[in-house]
């Protein structure tokens, strides 16, 4: 049961110029399921992406890094690929040649090099990838390419693995007199995917922007949304974030994110971005609650960054989440072990939505357990934190630790 | 149901001539439960501690840093007071001064100075500590003190909260031709107690040392030992480790803890801390499995530790433990993101006891899925990691996350 994520409304969503998306059913995964997606680019595309920081990365990372870095500026980025049912992980020197022969085969069929095709799986852990069956089905998959809204809508369907809920959104934004088309998919149902083990994320505008920005503006929207996200604190070997601009709205070329288009471009495509990332929350394994954790009053966001994620990775917070029990002791004490050596607890504030809860690393005199509780027994709710150190903020996004994660990862392969 | 823990058998209990320990019912906790027990060192006797990192610490563990410090070396530390019902922590002002009247009330029944008094507290967080009640039960604390070995077991049982077995070890050894006794008892089912938010533990002895090598001690000792356990990851605020020494055993005093005496003192010693550790493991708060988490081929300790909890503290691993489920993924992916920058991940081996699961990142040429699943089905095993990089080495102990856990957190308050 996902929280506060309905299907979604088809009429929505909107096709990005430049963007074709075909899917197909390879017989990765399982019978009548669709596992195979490509998204085919126009020429003057430009894409950045962000990766996993686990060392123990998939196969397509390290072939996605590579190509990203290889690929000649003037060829570009022309075709993503993506599996389900198999993460291509733990595979070793085997798995990046099946990486690579995904990315010559469809290469070769486009008529682009190698380099200019991105490949993503997942899936389980250390199998082998079926690469003979993924590359049987890749003329089906360009077959069905096509720019429609409908396309995004399957695409969204084609990437789940044990997400509950197809994810995708659109925004359009006027730039400089042009509609700018903004549209997302995602998948992952946690930072963990048992053998599922990936969040993946695309975005995609027809905005024109010098391709020298696609990078940082990835990094940039994955920081104020993907790297915002917890489920429950594992790191999977397959996250990929990708940002993919077109180019053919018609708008001047954004040259720098800082200018005005450039900003307000960022933080539309940033808004895409963070419901995409919400959404694998409000998917979470055995999620009953959305949680947003605000720290304020750091000297700096990396340590209201690391206060949120001690809160956000106590399995005893979570689990107070899940029974909506205000205890107090737990949030304070995940404060406390953060690792800011210096914090003094005379200073923390603690409030459940506006209700202060602590002040000055006490409970607060007009605190009532019953308005913690009523706040607590919401589907959402924030829990913000004021260190009393500094100016500084920082927003994560969070879910509870339910009987049914358990079961889920516990039962997952049985 | 603990791990492989059985009740204490009193005939292995030893008493620590030096020192007496006194039990009674104060009523901070529930009526019929002894919540307050005092320990009280003959002169001569020598402290030690060491006490939680958190930052939100305890009132307590603020006043035991404090008379350690300043407690004259030729008056000494003669009486530790502990109650259970109450964690004293997060409570300000106020619960600094109740801990400070808690020693001088028992100073003044004792004629000796308050900060010759160490002071413990277990229980709910940021609740006001009921001090009348407690200074009310001392005298009758006191009237039980007795240094037999019933009276550790009974110290064990007072000192308990949430735990299901009372955790009480003893050792003798010969030393330079005397006898030497260790005794030591814990509390805590979980390195988080959710209200109950205390990992205790206490370790005496009659051997003669030199006061000043009872602080590196009781260091060396809590590195070996309560600080290489995990059930969940959360660190209390009211974590304490005492390490006693009576001097009445007779032998030469050591005055080097690593002279042949003093290593085989503090091997014995370390010997009863692990137990009464371990022991805080299996009785881990739904634990149905105790999991010895060995890595090896690091290039120093403090790497090994990082991807030893990494794989401890990750809720995937804890379910697949659950599920005697052989997970190879999960746990390979813990050790990519434990934080080792250059990890390379074609070095790494795993082992489940002497099961070799995966070879150089990838699966084991001969590894089959039913001998890693007979291996995990037991209630004790290990989970061996080599890294490959060099030839440090070190050691954990935890446990599953099962649905007890989410059940004993989510319900513990209501």
């Amino acid at each position: 049961m996902a929280v506060n994520l309905a299907a979604p409304n088809p009429a929505s969503l909107h096709p990005v110029p430049g963007v074709r998306l075909g899917i197909t059913e390879a017989g990765i995964r399982k019978a009548g399921r669709k596992d195979l997606t490509v998204l085919l680019l126009d020429d003057g595309a430009a894409v950045g992406g962000v990766f996993t920081q686990n060392r123990f990365c998939a196969a397509p990372v390290q072939v996605c890094r590579e190509h990203l870095a290889r690929v000649a500026p003037e060829r570009g980025i022309r075709a993503l690929v993506i599996n389900t049912g198999n993460a291509n992980a733990g595979t070793g020197e085997e798995g990046l040649a099946h990486a690579r022969a995904t990315c010559a085969a469809l290469a070769n069929l486009l008529n682009i090099a190698p380099e200019q095709v991105l490949p993503f799986s997942t899936g389980v852990i250390m199998e082998p990838l079926p690469v003979e069956r993924l590359m049987a089905g890749l003329p089906a998959a360009l077959a069905d390419a096509a720019p429609s809204a409908a396309q995004w809508l399957r695409a969204a369907q084609g990437i789940m693995t044990t997400d509950t809920v197809p994810k995708v959104f659109s925004q359009q934004i006027a730039l400089g007199g042009q509609q700018v088309t903004i549209t997302g998919i995602s998948k992952g149902a946690g930072m963990i995917r048992p053998n599922m083990a990936t969040m993946l994320g695309f975005v995609a505008t027809d905005a024109a922007i010098a391709p020298a920005l696609l990078q940082p503006l990835a990094q940039r929207l994955a920081d104020a949304s993907f790297n915002r996200i917890s489920v429950d604190g594992d790191t999977s070997t397959n996250d990929s974030f990708i940002v993919i601009a077109t180019g053919q709205a018609g708008n001047n070329p954004i040259t720098a994110l800082d200018a005005p288009e450039g900003r307000a471009l960022t933080e539309a495509m940033t808004g895409v971005a963070r419901q995409l990332a919400q959404a694998i929350v409000r998917d979470g394994e055995g999620a009953t609650k959305f949680v947003t954790l605000r720290i304020e009053g750091g000297r700096d966001a990396a340590e209201c960054r690391k206060v949120a994620y001690a809160i956000a990775h106590s399995p005893l917070v979570k689990t107070a989440f899940f029974a909506s029990d205000p205890n107090l002791g737990r949030i304070l004490a995940a404060v406390g072990y953060a690792g800011i050596a210096d914090l003094d607890q005379t200073k923390i504030d603690l409030y459940l939505d506006d209700v202060p809860v602590a002040a000055q690393g006490g409970r607060h005199p007009d605190y009532r357990e019953e308005d913690g509780q009523r706040v607590m027994k919401q589907s959402e709710f924030t829990v913000r934190v004021n260190l009393g150190r500094g100016a500084a903020s920082d927003t994560l996004w969070t879910c509870d630790l339910s009987h049914d994660y358990v079961s889920i990862n516990a039962d997952y392969r049985s």
